[in-house]
């Protein structure tokens, strides 16, 4: 479709907005018209928001999370046990785990996953310096926190090598039936891990 | 759901994405966490490209349509007809009417369209600088290219009735079944019109 738009101020707007993911022209044009029908200060807003969040985004120095500050708000937290980390792949799970409020011990955010497809190897995210930490000798247990995909359980298996040596506890959160699935729409590998890893029945009511 | 965003900058981001229609926290997110993996120079552009438009944006004098100067490059185009003005609602539509490479007139965008429903009367329009636009006496016809629904009716209605003491021909864009439409699923009201309007057959196929 040939695309003729009257201003380039515009087509500039429409341009950068469709640069973003799952944002196709008509999303991006329907989007600038949107700003364009409001306040002026909502543009102002976003418009300030994104470009000083790029610029004045810092990352966590223990557990490389996003933060405002050398140090995020979790790791700088008194009451949190620093002896129990989870490895998670981004800021993302840190705010799921979080929002269970079942976990009070501190976080490593990888920045990603090992994935040879997107080329993205160790190297490439904070596992060294997750292995520096353990080295350091407070952290007494790693659980590995990170997607039940083939990529995540390479990841585990690539960290689990690594964090072998260091006499500290590993642990892999539970993969099961998810609260609430029929059982009879449960995939094979799942049933099977959840009758493998099956927990006593009164464990099951501690939470 | 609670989210405890670990930084004030990303939750402000996150927030102002938030307000755009059809952005949801959980988009929003995605969407800052994305621009936070790029080049600085993707913050950088987007954020200035929607200050900046917002800022600047001039609406043509003769024809109400975005543009960057006073007179728009339609406006200003001395190849086209100003003599057939079509009055459509918003940019998006004049970007359509182009597209189609029929129509070598001039526009006029109302702005919206009249709806109740949302508060919008017809002095929020750009309806009477129409008037004005046939009182001054170059426009020879006026061709209405609203959507064909209840509030397109109302406001071709209101149009038709404020020019119709000015000696000019007011057309409506033809309705009919669409090109590539099987005849069994068009709906009663458009099969209706299209007989009613039907063409001699070969002007269909003049184009």
């Amino acid at each position: 479709m040939i695309q003729q738009y009257p201003s380039a101020l515009l087509e500039n707007a429409v341009n950068e907005f469709a640069r973003l993911p799952g944002v196709g022209r008509k999303t991006a044009l329907r989007l600038v018209l949107y700003i364009l029908r409001q306040e002026p200060s909502l543009a102002e807003n976003l418009g300030k928001a994104i470009v000083r969040l790029r610029k004045e985004v810092k990352y966590c120095r223990i557990c490389h999370n996003i933060s405002d500050a050398e140090i995020c708000s979790l790791c700088a937290d008194p009451s949190r046990d620093t002896s129990i980390v989870c490895v998670v792949e981004n800021v993302r799970e840190v705010m799921a785990v979080e929002n269970t409020r079942q976990f009070r011990g501190v976080y490593h955010v990888l920045g990603g996953i090992i994935s040879p497809m997107d080329g993205i190897g160790p190297s490439d995210l904070q596992i060294e310096s997750l292995v520096q930490r353990v080295a350091a000798g407070e952290v007494k247990e790693v659980i590995l926190a990170l997607s039940a995909t083939m990529e995540g359980d390479t990841t585990n298996a690539y960290i689990f090598r690594h964090l072998a040596p260091y006499d500290i506890k590993i642990s892999v959160i539970a993969r099961g039936v998810s609260i609430g699935d029929e059982l009879e729409y449960a995939d094979e590998i799942t049933l099977g891990r959840s009758i493998l890893n099956r927990t006593p029945y009164n464990d099951s009511f501690k939470r």
